[in-house]
């Protein structure tokens, strides 16, 4: 089975590629860089903008798409243009030439909670309206009905997953305004103070990178007759405040949570501060899960960085 | 109030801005060719896709956008490269430019019920899931949520009004599949046999063309706190049955409703003729209504050919 992940340099997209890769999958890995793409996959170094980047990914055929790639949230917002010709031309073109590339190719697409809005409602589940207001959740929420609707015409064979945070993401800059929540991680680990940019009561949806993944290995095999008409599901997340988490990080890691330092910003507070009780049925339905605790989330995330 | 209308034209343009010259405001109107346009409208003929086009239509500022321009949805199946471009790709760049040519103008955006899917869910209410099928209906749905984002932005401040089968529509080739129920109307009043392409007790959702650019007038200055997140609304419809509906017109126009006879056409009757129990509360909240009784869509319809 030949997968093509997209993203592959990325932090989720290495360690799905390395597992894919350890199920004896062939995986062609797609990144604008090659150095990032694990051993073991072909790599194409690329733009998805440009066709014949395009054309390299699936010049072996796709059973199986995986499309992380992405222009992010903080970058999408300062270069809007470059959001919609990444985020939304070159995956609408990408998704019509991976159907011509394969037989109704099942696509795993990473989508966001950005769809629902900024700020979040007060409580978000199944039910919610999209809303967006950021560039990258709009274009997040157009796309998810281009795989609708190429999956309702037998093109291919969607899921959508709206990914929460994940953690830890690694160091340096990533175009993710919701950065800060990885960067805890980094210097707890690290024994340094961290002053973070949000309040201590602040609530975050969260995931593992390593449960992540496994959910995008899910993604790829689950029956489609699980997932709503839509084809999109938010991924199960663990609601917690950063001063939990920051004392949890602290306590595996052996040092003080005192090392943390509290200074909200308000704009960021209210992006990724106040995340709502969230309730996801239907990803559970489909055979998604989050971490199950905050230690095991924690464990999870220090083991992959 | 400078008022563009796009698709000035088509059988609803013609109606609404002759029904906004007639209030006194200013209308420039926006088609393909500029012999439909009403008089005392400034035309602007041309393809959307067109940047001088767009400039023209915009050229006198705008303080509201109704945007009726839509490759319709049988020409959209059959070329989906042009539904994209004029559909998607045209609309998302006359957004911005309509933000940047007004002071946040209020933007009225003609959906449609294909973006619920074909064939349509069993019932239909305002938490129904978009899961478009057609390109049409796809295309739809993804400048649903361009609106909702442009709208959260503060750029525009947009409402986007799902149309049902609008009746009725002038004879000729129009693009639309469900032309049917239109040619319907032409042929009773003419005192001619019409072979209906569904079957008597095939159920549409209908509205007047009448009441259709009243719900537009309405959409142009109503509040918008009273729409839900998504700015979308599924406008109020009667639904009915080809047979009550032929039977009505037969009265009106006083000929015998045996000029009609039924020879189904399969994908017709799943596409246009099992339209479910239709609940449109959002809609109604907003102040937009339907035709009242058969009786009232028949008068106007026939009125307005």
């Amino acid at each position: 089975m030949t997968i093509v992940v997209t993203g592959a340099g990325g932090f989720v997209g290495r360690m799905l590629v390395g597992q894919l890769i350890g199920a004896g999958h062939t995986v062609v890995g797609v990144d604008t860089a090659a150095g990032g793409i694990p051993d073991g996959a072909r790599a194409v170094a690329g733009d998805l903008g440009e066709p014949v980047v395009r054309a390299a990914a699936l010049a072996d055929g796709c059973d199986a798409l995986v499309h992380l790639a992405t222009v992010p949230g903080g970058a999408a917002e300062s270069d809007p243009a470059a959001s919609r010709r990444i985020n939304v031309d070159a995956m609408y073109n990408l998704l019509l030439e991976a159907a011509a590339a394969g037989q109704r190719p099942r696509v795993v697409y990473a989508s966001s909670i950005a769809v629902f809005g900024d700020p979040l409602p007060a409580h978000v589940d199944d039910a919610t309206p999209l809303s967006p207001k950021m560039i990258y959740g709009g274009h997040k929420a157009m796309m998810e009905d281009v795989v609708a609707m190429f999956s309702n015409r037998g093109l291919i064979d969607g899921v959508t997953v709206r990914l929460p945070g994940i953690l830890a993401r690694p160091q340096g800059p990533s175009g993710m305004k919701s950065a800060f929540m990885s960067d805890l991680f980094h210097a707890l680990k690290a024994g340094e103070a961290f002053v973070c940019p949000v309040s201590a009561g602040a609530t975050i949806w969260a995931q593992s990178v390593t449960r992540c993944a496994a959910n995008f290995v899910h993604a790829l095999s689950l029956d489609a007759d699980l997932l709503p008409p839509t084809r999109a599901v938010t991924l199960p997340a663990l609601r917690i405040t950063m001063g939990d988490l920051a004392a949890e990080i602290a306590r595996q890691c052996g040092v003080s949570s005192d090392l943390v330092s509290y200074a909200p910003d308000a704009a960021l507070e209210a992006a990724f501060g106040t995340q709502p009780p969230l309730e996801t049925p239907a990803a559970l339905h489909a055979g998604f899960a989050h971490d199950g605790d905050v230690a095991s989330l924690v464990s999870s995330a220090l083991a992959a960085i």
